[in-house]
């Protein structure tokens, strides 16, 4: 029973304590949600991930701070539409008093508000707007799985599909629970973190355990997803915990930890898995699996550049087994290996394909190919026979909607 | 007088001793040239610098042979179509055959021919048409300017436009001419030289200089251009010299090896930026210029950085003063600097705009910038403000026809 994990319904209201809300403020899109909150009563330890851009957003620099302190975490406040990137001292003053009306809603501490934003670089808030959408926020906020399905479709942007996922496991006797939601379509291509996603957990555990499981279950799940190679200016992710859970502090890792980071790497990867394949124009999930990789630094490398390729990823659209790109792409990675070795396999519902073996194609049929390549989710798995290691990187295909979305996103 | 170099009409037939010949063997393309020579009867000095990437196609192993040896070369033959690259041992036999009829056909040593080959990934070149092509190259070859645009022609794969230029450069008091040719459009993101480019030159120099300055002066020219970010099996870029220009021989650097890598500099910045502009499906060349950056290092990442943002890119197709792309990505570019101290300038035929100053965006006008960046020449100005280091890097739009290019290409 212990450490077993159960995927359950909802986002961010599914552990114990959290409450949620989308409301439609106006910040710029118009007739839809676009502010979110996310709000626990009981205070929380907090953990985060942000951009390794050097360019940073405002509310990344902002958090950033808060969560290097020791002090607890009560609420994140969430805008879509306009990043706050770029924007100077005055924008870094609009997460200041975008927290500081939250507080006052909430009676909470100006420094337990984290603030998030999403949208076009370079704008400035609209903070009579922004003021008016917390005072709806925090009236109303509720615990009902209809409030984070709210609050995850307000932090939207091109996304077409919200994403939330929770699971629970069981630790130190009790049922522990985590959810999250994130949003990311465009300028994906995560270091350290995604675009924006947001986790609550009931755990009871230490802010250093916190943060070291955050970071390791980055690495395997949002850090190998890439939409476009872009790096946001705003990549964040946050994960509370308020510790209604009532287990047993964890504040040593060991197995109760362990269930918790196995847990938590769930929840990021069917994240991870759900934003790549919305990204902007996707009409597939692309996955890339390296096995038997030398090493697993080689194996992230591998899987990550064959995912970002624009040819591979425009062959993935018109559903052409073109190996060549991919072999090309595994190439130009950074990692070392032997060409006439490896193997190269195409899978999907539809079966599984050897396309490449010593160094040449095998006399497979085209024709099964591209039917293979024409579902919704496509897997190219690359067989190195190096060693040990592997890696798995998630990306979509290259279409003429992700042109239109990006060509003109700002009118 | 001295070191005065000079543009004029042609390619590689443009120096002394080269003739050149472009025929169609119907290797895989039907009606057009797509089997290329270049021939020199004075044996040739040769430098050469390749793909850096794992995964290297047959004639590019040949070559590096040749190259990396002390034997003088007489020629060179390319075809289109069919890369010859992940075809195993029968590939790289297949290079030796097609050097073998060139000997055979020019009464010269088969290890004094190069070879190379663009298109297709893992297809087997039909050696029975490549056999009769050699043939035919052999007997059509000439000296005249149509020969060179000929073979510029033969060379081209989804290229919209031949791409050749030559200089003349006076060097010990004699005229010393460089042409060349080059081709490339998709899977471009040459890492240490371009897809194909073959340089002539009748200079006298040593095979040491002449590889010298091929590598030096491929670094800011070729190495910054980006259509796609995919680092192709088959770059290689050829350097053949015959000495026909009678300059007194250049065995050491100083003031004629300058003036000569002055002149090879010309010709690589022309061919290279020739390729951008004509990138699979670009409506524009889009050049980045970073200025003041602190090292030359930070320089061209900064820049290529820019030219290789699909979302950067997506917005220059739209005719989108979308600066906070190009702000993001410098940001994740690797290089240091601060965003609150950089400037930010849009530049093209239309004229010059200041965009982004003091940590946010200055009070422009969209109209005018669309209008600026409508033109088919685009510049983005970065300046640093962090050193004295310069670099320019190219690419192109990213259009819905690349889109279309690229998911339909082998059928």
């Amino acid at each position: 029973m212990t450490g077993k994990t159960e995927k359950i319904p909802g986002g961010v209201t599914a552990a114990k304590g959290f409450m949620a809300a989308g409301v439609a403020a106006g910040v710029k899109y118009q007739n839809r949600k676009d502010m979110a909150m996310v709000y626990s009563q009981a205070p929380c330890t907090a953990a985060g991930v942000f951009t390794s851009n050097v360019v940073k957003a405002a509310p990344v620099i902002w958090d950033k701070e808060i969560i290097s302190g020791e002090q607890t975490v009560h609420a994140v406040v969430v805008n879509s539409g306009i990043a706050n990137a770029c924007t100077g001292e005055l924008g870094y003053g609009y997460c200041r008093e975008t927290a500081d009306a939250a507080a006052a809603s909430l009676h909470v501490p100006v420094d337990s508000v984290l603030v998030a934003s999403t949208g076009v670089i370079g704008m400035q808030l609209p903070m009579d707007k922004i003021r008016a959408g917390v005072c709806m926020l925090a009236e109303a906020k509720s615990d009902t799985q209809q409030a984070g399905d709210d609050a995850a479709c307000a932090i939207m942007t091109t996304d077409t599909i919200s994403k939330q996922t929770a699971v629970t496991v069981q630790i130190g006797g009790k049922t522990v629970t985590i959810g999250g939601m994130c949003k990311g379509s465009g300028m994906i291509h995560p270091n350290m973190c995604t675009m924006l996603g947001f986790l609550t957990t009931d755990v009871c555990m230490t802010k250093e355990l916190l943060q070291d499981a955050l970071r390791r279950t980055v690495q395997d799940t949002f850090n190998m997803v890439s939409v476009d190679g872009d790096t946001s200016t705003n990549d964040t992710l946050l994960l509370l915990a308020n510790g209604q859970a009532g287990n047993p502090v964890i504040s040593e890792p060991g197995e109760d930890y362990e269930h918790f980071c196995q847990a938590l790497h769930e929840i990021n990867e069917t994240l991870a898995k759900m934003m790549a394949g919305d990204g902007e124009g996707a009409t597939a999930l692309f996955e890339a699996k390296v096995v038997h990789a030398a090493s697993k630094e080689d194996a992230r490398m591998l899987a990550k550049s064959v995912i970002c390729s624009s040819l591979t990823k425009a062959a993935i659209f018109g559903h052409d087994a073109n190996w060549g790109r991919i072999l090309c792409a595994l190439g130009y990675s950074g990692a070392l290996f032997d060409p006439e070795r490896m193997e190269l396999y195409f899978e999907s519902r539809a079966g599984k394909m050897l396309i490449y073996r010593d160094g040449q194609a095998v006399d497979y049929s085209e024709e099964e190919a591209t039917k293979l390549l024409s579902e919704p989710e496509v897997t190219v798995i690359a067989d190195m026979k190096m060693g040990e290691e592997a890696a798995s990187a998630w990306g979509c295909d290259l279409s003429y909607e992700y042109v239109k979305i990006n060509a003109d996103y700002r009118s």
